[in-house]
């Protein structure tokens, strides 16, 4: 591997990977940390344990700031497990100068997000550091979730099951591309940043039995479906026309030379059911999101692979995104 | 308060409580984090959980790096509640063009002292921001520990108990001070920085019952004693010549104008326990250091304060540290 780390190694993809895979994972090894699923399983399935450090910039933007989207961030790796979040730290870095009202602005948003999530904060830390040592402020969320629905895992995908998106994709990154470069833009597009553990009740409580489920953050749907195609070992067939996309995503990925499935979303989650779930799961997901679909299958075409199938009949492989993409995207 | 953050706000005395006070207590109110111990207690008293972001520059220093003291810092926060460490989550914010080798490095330290512990890292978060948005590398550690000794409170202590510490103060400031300044030093001084749980569990297997305990991080051992003396409404007595100091730091004290106890520790504990366990607790000390003391005892002269009793019979108040101390010590 290089013997700097770059842009690249954060990019939430193939670069990503291997900075955690040579260095994390080689030192740290063990079972539970092995299973890299979006939170920890520990005290014998109870709990689910999962950490993320917040860095975007800018700090506030269409839809959201940075104190949402920790809470959110945090929440929704709990949820991702089926876990129901109950306790979180707060560790919040802050650059010397910031403002005390923009402090208590993004502590009182995730306040409001913890609110949803029916969880509080029980422990912190904050740490001043001079100017110049960081930018602005950054914040860590560690949380912790009881499991009430077991056994979902990027591994138990097989032939036959259908995979569905909770909405349309690829707003966050579009939302913060657009707020950095200053683009003006004419209608509303704002972050999909949400808590999405009540769209995750709702399907338990719908008796959805969940095979896989993952909230499409850094590396987008892209990184979503190549993790599980290779976890489990299973081809994942998707129909190009089928994965949402709204028309201003769609103009800034242009812009960009981006594609809408490799953005990171906040609050937008891939799931895995059985055939005959497909519908009921597709209704639970309409009542929150009129844009959710059912974008593809789960076959043995290209085992470890990912496939795209136009409408006009052609197939290519979807890869996990690689290179820089956008810096600071959470 | 003041419309801006100011390194004050991070010495980890009075203006930071101010902080933490005025912003993150009053939006994330609840009971448990109105205790404002170490870490915090769930799970109905089985699990103790807490939070600590690692700032420190240098990243390597005599006697440690950032990686081992993010690994004793939240276990130390957790055996502080006499917790057995068991799981960790590492959440890392690495500056674009950090060397990969140094990485390592520090991954490795965490590993060792992970190992001391007992403890293991079960899940991660890997940031790469772009150059300036960082210095260097940030870490992020949130541990959850098993309670094995009930009951340890900052609001138990009563009058007549014993105070101690668990060996010579102000090392890990000193140690920092000097490695920044370039200062050379004659003889061996290096960080206290080290894992407090074996020296804990050796007290709980000495049976002793350990009424109040914490480790003397920023604030230093004043902060602890100040903490104390108001959560539990007593007066904490202190005989200055008994708390244990180096030369070499008695030496940079003087040069930086601070005061040995107002610096910072990070593998250094204050004990109390009730006068009939004193000398016990003080032999259990003193096989892990010599320097070990009983520095003073609790009364009720002047409820909330902190007195220091000099030889000549003079008494002068303890106050919490105020100003800039040293940013970025942990």
């Amino acid at each position: 591997m290089t013997k700097t780390v770059t842009i690249a190694h954060g990019n939430g993809g193939e670069e990503n990977n291997e900075l955690i895979k040579k260095i994390f994972y080689k030192h740290f090894e063990n079972d539970i940390l092995a299973k890299s699923e979006d939170a920890a399983v520990i005290e014998d399935g109870k709990l689910a344990f999962t950490t993320d450090s917040f860095t975007v910039s800018p700090l506030f933007f269409s839809g959201g700031d940075i104190g949402k989207l920790a809470v959110c961030g945090t929440c929704n790796d709990l949820a991702m497990m089926g876990a129901e979040p109950k306790y979180m730290t707060c560790s919040v870095i802050i650059e010397e100068g910031f403002s005390t009202r923009d402090l208590e602005k993004i502590v009182k948003s995730m306040k409001n997000e913890l609110e949803i999530n029916g969880a509080i904060v029980v422990s912190g830390d904050t740490k001043v550091v001079p100017r110049g040592s960081v930018d602005k402020l950054f914040i860590n969320t560690t949380g912790i979730g009881e499991i009430v629905h077991k056994n979902i895992s990027a591994s138990a995908l097989k032939e036959g099951m259908s995979i569905l998106v909770s909405r349309d994709v690829g707003t966050h990154g579009a939302t913060i591309f657009a707020a950095r470069e200053g683009i003006e833009l004419e209608s509303s597009l704002q972050t999909d940043c949400a808590s999405l553990y009540p769209q995750i009740k709702a399907l338990i409580d719908a008796n959805i039995n969940i095979i896989a489920l993952r909230d499409a953050t850094r590396g987008g749907v892209s990184a979503v479906l190549n993790e599980w195609a290779r976890s489990s070992n299973v081809c994942l067939e998707i129909e190009e026309e089928t994965i949402p996309v709204q028309e201003e995503v769609r103009g800034i990925c242009e812009m960009l030379g981006f594609e809408a499935i490799d953005l990171a979303n906040e609050g937008t989650f891939v799931l895995a059911v059985a055939k005959e779930d497909e519908m009921q799961a597709f209704d639970v997901l309409q009542k929150t999101h009129i844009t959710s679909a059912i974008i593809g299958t789960v076959t043995e075409l290209h085992k470890g692979k990912v496939i795209l199938n136009s409408s006009w009949g052609t197939k290519r492989f979807l890869d996990l995104p690689t290179g820089e993409l956008l810096p600071r995207i959470c």
